[in-house]
């Protein structure tokens, strides 16, 4: 039986990727889709979910915005990864489908409630969402199984040189999550810079040959020109849809048990994801953190997943 | 027109005699209460909470638990003021008007929703409720016209040197309210440290012979014996009443314009309320804050509230 | 016997009056003057140190020069209150005594060594100097009877909402003297505010009628007209000589034992000086905290000392 | 001719090879040996410079103690990888020559007075001693070419997940030496991490057949025993003697110029060192980190400088 999740995002060009993966994923079940301010603003976001999903071919989940500013700190969007409008290269169709009329803590609440089991939360952008409905609805929270993240790092960072763009745009609401007792998968870049959008990807990608397919191709061809010129690195990491496989196929991500602490007083290290891997702290682990990749069995996943889509 | 207002609070014994002047004054329209985690645990304040506005024959407003915990940090109850159940002193009469269903947040999206004008939000507590509605309805949030907080201090703080409790246990929150946008009143230890429960009030609050007034001296005894041993006042300053008599009648307290900052990350001074009252820090005013209080008046108004009930 | 002491300043109007009440303390034995930067840069104050001794005939008293800068912080001059040269007003005339030429620490420790018994040091700027030399000659801290120190408050501050100027500049090395193991005083704004230039107290420094005193009279004027152009206080705190008055008098200074705590990490804070008056941190108390003054009996003795000079 | 250095050190297993390898070194004029609390108390760390100076034969090198604990932290030897004397594992034969009677910044501030040329700086522990020579004689610092410093990370440490042991102890010291204006060189983990005491390295320096051989395998067996007990490394990272390395040969450590600031307020990232090597923070370059190490050469190196000792 395919695993339910609701996926938190800031699409973004990784998070389109995410949720194609658990849309067309047959191990997972997509039961809502809410949305959060960071690599864009809300609004753009939230368009880019309805725009992709459609697009796509997926139906029946619900996508409803959530937070548009991270609980203490203000937004700055990823713009040189990612553009004006979080999502920049293909001319993007207007949606015809509108987004839910709920709130994202209420979606994630009626998703729960209306579960027949528990439900896993992947969140592939700043956890303020999540960490909102755990204040919200700590009632609720035996009602989700596992928090997965992709966030943070085990090494150094991306938008400062020790912490990770999602971790640091809201470490406030990663510490709140953390802590809430739900349990919480780390995916940090020391595993999603090995998910490299290689030419081999692309062309693999395109090779598809549907419709969902050339949208991507234009999608990762504009995020590895961008990171190029922003980071260095000309086949960008593919961040987001990493935490994605991790539940659909636990086998294709490695884990380890470990102590993470989030920074929030640094001046030059908040949102710092520090895991002790080695023990020095002596403190308890208190979460599972990605550690390793199968590189090549993620990428046959993104691919099947997609060759399902329209 | 008496002015609407939802109270968000956490009884504890000020907090009580705030919902009874919201509740006894004819300038206040009080539509609604909603509780949090502070002085008391949330179980303590929601139930405390509902049995004072019955035994005082309040009926008709909503009272909605919201948040258990602070947003980041650990909740560290105000026991030795307020007691083992936050409400210590009298036997407290089981209630038999059960809470509202709705979380706090939704019952003031209801309640601004539902109202033909602006409503006030008289904060008596630490305000991660709040903080909440602001992350999770920023749309509705031109419908708040102001939020009056009893928080801070201009000077010295209660539970460390320079740290007020409410402000103290919750600064993240305090801080995410002022940078809302919403006009933000601070009425903190500098006025609230005037409004002294002594002997003459105690007498004026007896004399009035009704069930609430004498609940309300055994309330007052409890918390006076409290400060007493905890903070060396033999009269204890009635914080809570406070903010909602500025309210009501606006002459009552006094108040200037000043920047205000909340410091989140200090050692020893978390939760200090950084009151520039000279402008020395060059920074626009962005806040009203307390200066002073009319004594004789805000007992005078506390009187007349409790006599028009139960 | 006279009590014999170090003076580490930084000239500034009001530590002119210190050097001077020293010097003209028959209580007090001044032994040695050392400068830092504070209310100036190092090289003005080091000058005027040298010139307003020499103006008031003090003669034999080495000046070294110490710390140009905090610890680890910048220095910002206090030029509002104290001018560009950190003593403006009045002509300063050339000094024809050098400074010495050992290092403010060296001269510290070869005074210490060449005492016949323990040393007090009176620190009126920031304790970059002090704190320097509690790292650098550890093994002479038992020949420093005391460090009394004008800095800090028990209340609100004058550079920020909650910090005192030579507590700001330097709250690193107001911690490591704080924690040496020295018996440490603090005298503080909530102090020193007592101290007020008022026209009387002008009134009677003009009619001391010696050179000393006239050149006193044209720096308190222009205090005055800065401390009311920056702080709106028509009458300016003559903070530094009430640390040496201590000294000379104690019964001039009330003080407390008290918990002191210096914030070193805060945002809106930093330098901050968290006194636990109330004991409510439950923390042993490791300072004597100034918390009253005979005003009076201190403008007394400013005036006594300053007929005694030249 | 030679590169003149003062050697700043905290003896530890790896800082004596760091003044074998200055000692023994063509290339190095070792003019002078600080040390400082760090490794161990500092009255071990002394005590152990003049041992392993006189087993080895080097004479006419003054040794001075400086600072016994950090400038505003405290201290916590790493009794974990050097035993309780912070040279655990071989007898120590008791020095005949005493310590130079001055403090390490008077000899510090003498070697460069009497030096015909610059002299640099080479630190292997804590930096509190250099810091306190810049605050102290902040005139000589033209006289220091260059400071090079064994401590911080480009990527992980080894005290916390992100700091590194020398960096950790005294972060504020690393600031102050960083932002004094003399050109600043750090030497990583992410290179010292590739100078692991291999069995192959332990060969070589037993097959060499001296005293000081003999000593350093029985310090090297301890410390590879201790590393692996303590952070699971069974061949311990030499850390100290490349930094030596690099003044002697400088081809011998690859470095890069970047941004480098020192985390001073994190509450789990405390003296971090973020190092900003793809420019992210568009900020100026502000030091030299090492990036690389040509491995055999450095053994090589340490090899050929122990045969020249006794």
């Amino acid at each position: 039986m395919p695993t339910p999740i609701i996926l938190d995002c800031d699409p973004g060009h990784d998070d389109v990727f995410a949720i194609w993966l658990a849309a067309g994923s047959p191990e997972i079940d997509l039961r809502a889709i809410t949305t959060v301010g960071g690599n864009g603003r809300l609004s753009h976001t939230t368009y880019n979910a309805r725009v992709v999903t459609e697009l796509a071919g997926i139906t029946g989940v619900p996508i409803s915005p959530g937070a548009a500013s991270p609980l203490v700190r203000r937004l700055t969007p990823a713009e040189g990864i990612h553009g004006d409008n979080a999502l920049g290269g293909p001319d993007l169709p207007a949606p015809s489908v509108a987004a839910d009329p709920r709130t994202a803590i209420e979606l994630i609440r009626d998703t729960l409630d209306q579960a027949e089991q528990e439900v896993t939360i992947v969140a592939t952008g700043p956890l303020t969402n999540v960490a909102m409905f755990v204040r919200a609805y700590e009632d609720r929270l035996s009602r989700v199984r596992e928090v997965v993240w992709m966030g943070g790092s085990t090494g150094r960072g991306n938008i400062t040189p020790y912490a990770e763009f999602n971790s640091w745009t809201d470490p406030e609401a990663a510490a709140i999550v953390l802590e809430s007792g739900v349990p919480f998968t780390m995916i940090g870049l020391n595993v999603t810079h090995q998910a490299l959008v290689t030419p081999d990807v692309l062309a693999r990608i395109g090779a598809i040959g549907n419709r969902t397919a050339a949208f991507g191709v234009e999608l990762l061809s504009f995020f590895n020109t961008a990171y190029e010129a922003d980071q260095g690195m000309p086949a960008g990491p593919l961040h987001d849809p990493v935490a994605v496989a991790l539940v659909a196929a636990p086998g294709v991500v490695g884990t380890v048990r470990a102590r993470l602490d989030i920074e929030l007083h640094g001046t030059e290290t908040a949102g710092a994801t520090s895991v002790d891997l080695t023990g020095t702290l002596r403190r308890p682990p208190n979460a599972r953190v990605g550690a390793g990749i199968d590189v090549e069995e993620f990428w046959r996943m993104v691919e099947a997943a997609i060759r399902t889509l329209a």
